[in-house]
């Protein structure tokens, strides 16, 4: 796999390098580190949330840092969770005095750095709360996580926590918001071809030139069957299936989120939307909102995730409430 | 290559089924045609802005559909130009009386078939006027275009036009703003691999594993030279330098755009934009506005574009502008 980089060992440094001065305006980059934060962080009197994670899933999680959305995101290596003291910088480099949020994915290095971020940020006066998203349905626990798995879903608490955060809630209130986005949403994903780590070189598993892998992880970890590459139709129900086995989402009003992982056309995620909508019509679902792109990508790995997240009126309202950040728009 | 479609033959309509249930509320298909409209269209005494071209390029063109952009997007199958019917049908969709502009590629299908569709419809008595996008400095005449080829800085003519036919400008205004956006636009870009059209399931060329091809065109058209996978700097290097000795940016205002092709990761968008801005800023120029993503690409493509657009304060204002288009947000 070629890739577009200088070295290797420098791509989280020169991504960071790039985003910064794509967006002057809004974002900035804690000297020294590898946070970008909101540039008028922290904000007076607003509850600071702070996300993050390995890199190699962008626009997540900085392209996510902006008014209504993050204070702030914190770049691991690629596929690696960030340092605790990274975190704790960010922690600190968001808090008015409100008390800081921080949103984890679910994956063993994410949840302990993140925590002991947090006890540090408390043993300097912080106030820290932490919700961990969890909602791939495909499997129970991974090589890279006890429990399910955090994916494209934790898109939807960055941006409903961040509006609830940037009206004024206070840290129990953001906290419990993030609580019931993650309660409410459910994603599944497919891929048709690895993704390789710069560093590493190659691709991170193999598949044979007729097969997907049903129910991957962001980060090639295996899923729940590996297949023939089915139709989008086909991938669009097995997907949905597996989401409404796990949670009813009849007669709900719902957002969706068609995902991809990298490397697959639009055309393909519009092609799979299709569908999604006409099982969703069937079931007697109505759609309040659709996103069809690319929100958490694992680098260039071809494939799609669905998720579907389940709203009530307040999810709703903070769900179209404007935000600066880079990669979200309502 | 593996493909998430149903049918090869009916990706397009499949495409636009999807498309059309993401974003109810903005765009409409008109019946029986390939040919995406805003959905409140035609507009009452606005000039309608009709562009498109062959699939295989999402967004574009259905996802510029949107009040302050498009008024209408026509598809023709995958690298193919759609036919005059499909555009004139377009064009009577939504011409309110004021005229509609015609924004087309240069390429030699689109071309022919966009002014067929003119000429049909000022015998139907609809005021009718075009311009061609032609801002790849790559080459001369390819295998596909006679004279330069219109890539990524279509989007900036779509945009701009697009605010100014909003704010009420006459045919003649639109058509004005809209050359000079071409006359102040330039685009070159390299791929690391190859697409495959679904319809003809295997790739519109061959790269070796270690090879690149500078100044390739959005359907595989050969470019300048093939040559040995270059880093991150040095190809923002090459691309700027072809761009800067064909229209002097010295001192400018800028916008600039960093376009994925299709599998490349944003991660590696941002990178060539960390360098991209730094060659900017060494020489003088000072930059108003970027966007990095995924705007004008060749399915599953992986290679990535820079745009530079001059900009005055005429053009700063219209780009500025808002936008309901699905897939471009200022």
């Amino acid at each position: 796999m070629k890739k577009i980089v200088n070295d290797p060992e420098r791509v989280v440094q020169d991504m960071i390098q790039g985003l910064v001065t794509a967006h002057p305006g809004s974002v900035k980059q804690l000297p020294d580190t590898t946070v970008i934060t909101r540039k008028d962080a922290p904000v007076s009197g607003k509850v600071g949330l702070v996300s993050g994670g390995g890199s190699g899933h962008e626009p997540a999680h900085a392209g996510y840092v902006g008014k209504g959305m993050l204070d702030a995101a914190v770049a691991g290596e690629v596929f690696t969770s960030p340092t605790p003291d990274q975190v704790l910088e960010a922690i600190k480099a968001v808090d008015s005095g409100a008390g800081v949020l921080l949103i984890i994915k679910n994956y063993t290095g994410d949840v302990m750095n993140f925590e002991m971020a947090a006890e540090m940020a408390e043993a300097e006066g912080i106030q820290v709360e932490k919700v961990v998203v969890n909602d791939d349905v495909a499997v129970e626990d991974s090589s890279f996580t006890s429990g399910r798995r955090g994916i494209a879903g934790t898109v939807f608490v960055h941006k409903i926590a961040g509006a609830m955060a940037e009206k004024g809630g206070s840290l129990q209130e953001v906290k419990a918001v993030a609580e019931k986005v993650i309660r409410n949403v459910r994603s599944m994903g497919v891929a048709t071809s690895p993704c390789t780590v710069p560093a590493a070189g190659k691709p991170s598993f193999e598949l044979a030139d007729d097969e997907m892998e049903v129910g991957i992880g962001i980060h090639g970890e295996p899923g729940i069957e590996r297949k023939k590459v089915a139709t989008a139709d086909e991938i669009a129900g097995e997907l949905t299936d597996k989401i409404f086995t796990d949670l009813d989402f009849a007669n709900s009003d719902v957002a969706v989120m068609i995902n991809g992982l990298g490397a697959t056309p639009e055309m393909e995620l519009y092609i799979v939307n299709g569908k999604v909508q006409a099982i969703l019509a069937d079931q007697g679902m109505n759609v309040y909102k659709t996103f069809v792109g690319e929100f958490m990508t694992s680098l260039e790995m071809a494939g799609c995730s669905v998720t579907l997240l389940k709203l009530d009126n307040q999810l709703k309202e903070l769900l179209d409430a404007p935000s600066t950040a880079p990669a979200f728009y309502s």
